[in-house]
């Protein structure tokens, strides 16, 4: 990739501030600005190191910016993407980081303009903690990075889509927003709601009883509530459609106990058993991909 | 507490083994005898530094015990404490490390020869690995230990046992089995349930898409499926009850979500969110044991 000039950074958080370091590490940019809402959380990104200047003006932010990418909440992102592109540079790529996509699409392809300049992103990375000071210049190494573009993408912004993300560390992979938003309601919001239900659930006179099974499934129950209940929100009908699907799973093992089913308690345990195990050792296993209808860019394609 | 001469560890997993290497690490007896049905697991033990000797007769190897701690599946624990009562000498206490209570403390006690000499016990602790090779000597260390004595435990046993998991490095809690039943569904049962369904649900082709939230949420997942299923089995009644309880906590978010309802979906969300801070931070906290009806026993007064 050419080195880039100027990278804007909308929202300086966990993402945000962990694509600054990312870039920093790796050489890609010769400026990085950070855009936020409180002049507190620029100056402590700024002096992480993660920011070489700052502003609360994102018009003013973009203005020289050859890549923008807008790491808010989900519930901000299509409006940021829309200031970006209008007051943006003709070449600008906008790309995002929210882990939503389908509406945000939606509303981006509303607008013409923003429309030619975005490609939806998602890197698969993160964390129950949030700041600036829990960035690290190593998130996204070796993680999949969805990019979600459509019949409307611009096909200059994709190829530096694929290529930005790529030298971030990510794997590219390419699906609609659609399929993301299906998936994703499965494999990270789902499991955010069941960690929050489990810690809701298990009452505080018991916590001197719970241990590492508690402690690891709640983790994530730690997490900001405004930014998971604007995923939620943004993501309804997927992650209802996926809490179906647990509960009929969770019907298997209930009616094997009811029944006293040995066999059956012990084939149901096995069988997720070793799903975890293939997931653990080789989450991107040839058996894996071999059932995916996802485009896989790998490393020495995507700048092609 | 006094040095104690033999101790005998029936089943040196991950449990048994860090028993035998919190009990060398205090230099808190003479000799520790491992108990089990393979040699291989045993010479494995042995070659850790585990245990002194070794022995697959189990008769045999508690005949000039002081302690015998039984550390195998909870299907065998029983039968394993009679036949330690029945061949072991007249003063020696059995405690086990099994996670459910009520049937083993019933089918013990059952046997006068073995309620004369047992004292049901299960330090709150343990790990999806299993084996000596993953024990190791702070397990127990500031973590809960529930002891279940009934109205049946002799008083001297019931001191002995305290000192001895005390000693450990376990933090002591008395209730009744079938109350530690009851509140281990709900802190370790049932998040084991909810593990493996959520492991079991995700289909392997969306593992590329998952990430940090169902790393933790399904970690436990990779447990012996043997071991759990003894442990469902023997529990039966209150893991329904568990997940009973944790649908309904599930169903609330669900309508708050159907209903598009933000603040309501927040309100779910941070009630949890402060229950699992508190865990992290005070697990044992003032609030949470003033509203357990449980004897709590210190360290000063362990032996007393």
């Amino acid at each position: 990739m050419e080195r880039l000039g100027t990278v804007t950074i909308v929202g300086v958080g966990l993402i945000g501030g962990s694509i600054g370091l990312a870039l920093r590490a790796r050489g890609l940019a010769d400026r990085i600005v950070g855009v936020g809402r409180s002049e507190q959380s620029l100056s402590e990104a700024e002096s992480l190191g993660i920011i070489d200047e700052s502003s609360t003006d994102l018009p003013q932010a973009v203005a020289r910016a050859d890549v923008a990418v807008i790491c808010t909440p989900v519930t901000r992102i299509a409006i940021d993407v829309r200031q970006a592109a209008a007051f943006g540079p003709d070449h600008l790529l906008v790309t995002d980081a929210g882990s939503t996509k389908t509406q945000i699409v939606a509303s981006v392809e509303a607008d013409p303009r923003s429309r030619e300049k975005f490609v939806g992103a998602h890197p698969i990375a993160g964390s129950e903690r949030k700041g600036p000071s829990h960035a690290r210049a190593d998130l996204f190494e070796g993680r999949s990075c969805v990019l979600t573009p459509t019949s409307n993408t611009n096909p200059d912004r994709l190829r530096r889509a694929r290529a930005f993300w790529n030298h971030l560390g990510g794997r590219i992979l390419e699906m609609t927003p659609e399929a993301h938003d299906e998936a994703l309601a499965c494999t990270s919001h789902l499991p955010h709601v069941l960690a929050s239900a489990l810690a809701g659930m298990v009452p505080v006179e018991l916590l001197p009883l719970a241990a590492g099974a508690y402690r690891a499934v709640t983790r994530v129950a730690a997490s900001d509530a405004a930014l998971w209940a604007g995923i939620f929100l943004g993501n309804r009908e997927p992650i209802l459609r996926s809490l179906q699907a647990f509960e009929t799973q969770l019907d298997e093992f209930k009616h094997a106990l009811q029944a006293g089913d040995e066999a059956a308690i012990r084939s149901w345990w096995e069988a997720a058993r070793n799903r975890r195990i293939l997931f653990d050792h080789e989450p991107n296993s040839p058996e894996a991909l071999a059932q995916t209808s996802w485009k896989t860019i790998d490393r020495t394609n995507a700048e092609t």
